[in-house]
């Protein structure tokens, strides 16, 4: 069986995430084809081939099934906008995002299929799932989350971080939370639950950037097409 | 609400296992009542206060609600005799039993409940749900199982690991094993699954042996008054 | 070659700490002799066949080679004053001294040899010798103290992580701290060195409370006879 | 203060390491010249700008201070009777060498500089200093080493293991060991000691191949000039 390749959109085409999509999408049989990179100015970064339009030019690109945003919150009213005007999927990463622009993409979530994620690898998907379970198995147990990054990362602690406590603290959990700023680490988080005697240690270890491209990519691939809705990275894998 | 008080049958009394029975039982608020400690030798070590049964005298027991079984093979016939002939449920963690009586204890379960486990505490239990989800989740991903015990420990890898791989390998993954027996460590699982760029790992640690008493005295609660059967602790939970 | 056993004044004998130390040398083979056990008041969980004093008659006590002082700042005073009348040691681990204490402390050590640790674990001092190591060696590495510890412990970072950043802090680093206040956690500690591309974690884990007393009974062994002086745990391992 | 660069010989210049060598002299401040590139075949993955040699043409190569070799033991002979013949300094990290190679590499080091290591990154380098101090002062202690590596790499335990296992070893320790093989993982040692009721964890984890790359060429400008002899990778750090 042969699939028509999902016709992609990657906004925020010159920064890391998008540098690592447009990489995958060349070098890997990602079942994907980049018909627009948009960044705010087109530079060189932009892969040889693949057709580049500058911010200004959004509403010239061409036809795409799915658009990837690991972009900035000024732009992502213009991309959740030309996603509904196309009837395109959205998948996006992009942080900092302010309560109107959340209360937005819900409602075009009733039309077009979205998913908004702090962290695509498909390991942490699936430790949210974990966490969640476990949280609703150990009531009474104190539960913490520690997490590592590298000394650029400026916000804590992380959003992946939040996401795995809110996701304890829905199975009855009151996470507490530390952080740890070392070195180049990509990404670490602990989720741990205690009780008298002994515990239990969830941990997710990213090494390599990449899992975060490939997972926002697989995600692309499975919301082509799907009815509207807010999906999450788990409910894809 | 008052309930009545799992009456209680502890068979091998005077081991460590039977000894941390009885006294949770006294100490603590278990919502058990030990009727009859029974040991292949009456002897000093056993608790004032609870009536004491050598094994040649099993037939004269008073009546008991469940019994919890953590002895020897070769006692093994005749407390699951006992327990089929008094319509007892029976909780067991003795290890080292044959086919023919693994098979009996099969067999028995359509007439009793039974719960047979290698390890009754209740974060391994959680452990084995959470490692049969993350297999399933993860299918392709390397899956290693790392278990530390104290140096006194012969056998290796150690009964929980092997129950876990098999959670695992029920989820289609295909651990290999590794042993550490170091020091006084009371008991430590790792089950890490791995694969480009990401781990997870799901880790037990248990810091103190009351939790495997604790946690048998939990499951004799939740089995008495239940339909024939065999389960599993984490059913129990 | 037989040596005369240790005299031992216990200070703080119905702490917890106290109560390790009494048990330890009744039941092993410690080198040990307690020939006076002192508390605020004395009562009933002082062991049988040690003589037992209240604080206020400290100035009665029998001759005593090494006083293990694990009480309150209160009475620190009497017991270091006691040892320089006596010309005894003194091993402390009593945490909240003022700086007028720990200054009359060090004046005492130019008489009586004296060992103050806020963590009498063999181990830990040996993880202090090599942090303080690690340190020098990784000029430039970033450097993370994570430590945790059971839900009663209110203060934090530890004292004894607190000390293990010191040690780096000399060596050149520095340390960020990290607690967590989980379960009944007896005490870890993990010194992490992070650089470009690698990591160096150096770790406690503590399982067991009896090490703390366990080490101040060793030290006290090693303190005896010493020239006066302020000695470390890892100087008399 | 300027210094003329460590004029290089790369051997071994089209594998990884080499690769990774090449790289790191032409991007980074290494204070390294590389002035030959060899290996058993030019071709064309050798970095433009570095004058280029065939194992065969090995004799022609113009003057440098240091070979760094990371090639197969049938090539190691050559290079070691080059580095003699013209008084340089040899950094060796090839393994699966011969008894007698490594007879005439110890012959060779009373002549020139030599270090040959299994694992050139500092941090193992500072781990193995650490083991070795911990080994002697925690006589006794249960000794365990557990390493993980990607699942391309067939020799168990590693030979970084066995390095840190030898220097255990020194120390009167007697080390056991355990071997992973999942996913991509670069790289992970721990050395765990272990006594009743305390552990000590001493952990090197790479994320991060060019950690090796960037070692050997530390090694090579503090090896540059010194007396003849073996050196470790400690002692130049």
């Amino acid at each position: 069986m042969t699939t028509t390749p999902v016709r992609l959109l990657i906004h925020g085409a010159t920064g890391r995430m998008g540098q690592a999509l447009l990489r995958l999408c060349r070098e890997q049989d990602s079942g994907c084809e980049v018909v627009a990179a948009v960044a705010r100015r087109v530079d060189a970064r932009v892969v040889d081939g693949v057709p580049q339009f500058a911010a200004a030019e959004l509403a010239g690109v061409p036809a795409f099934d799915v658009a990837i945003d690991f972009s900035l919150p000024e732009g992502f009213d213009a991309i959740l906008s030309l996603c509904i005007a196309r009837g395109a999927a959205l998948v996006s990463g992009t942080t900092g995002l302010s309560d109107a622009q959340k209360a937005q993409l819900d409602t075009a979530s009733t039309k077009i299929p979205a998913a908004w994620a702090s962290n695509f690898s498909l390991g942490v998907a699936v430790l949210h799932e974990l966490v969640a379970r476990a949280a609703t198995l150990l009531p009474g147990w104190d539960c913490d989350i520690v997490e590592a990054h590298h000394t650029r990362k400026l916000d804590a602690p992380s959003g992946t971080a939040l996401t795995l406590g809110a996701a304890a603290q829905a199975g009855g959990a009151q996470p507490h939370y530390a952080s740890i700023r070392a070195g180049d680490i990509v990404g670490e988080h602990l989720v741990q639950f205690a009780a008298a005697g002994e515990r239990i240690e969830l941990a997710h270890r990213a090494s390599n950037r990449d899992i975060f491209a490939r997972g926002a990519l697989h995600v692309a691939t499975r919301l082509r097409g799907r009815t509207p809705g807010s999906y999450r990275v788990a409910e894809l894998l």
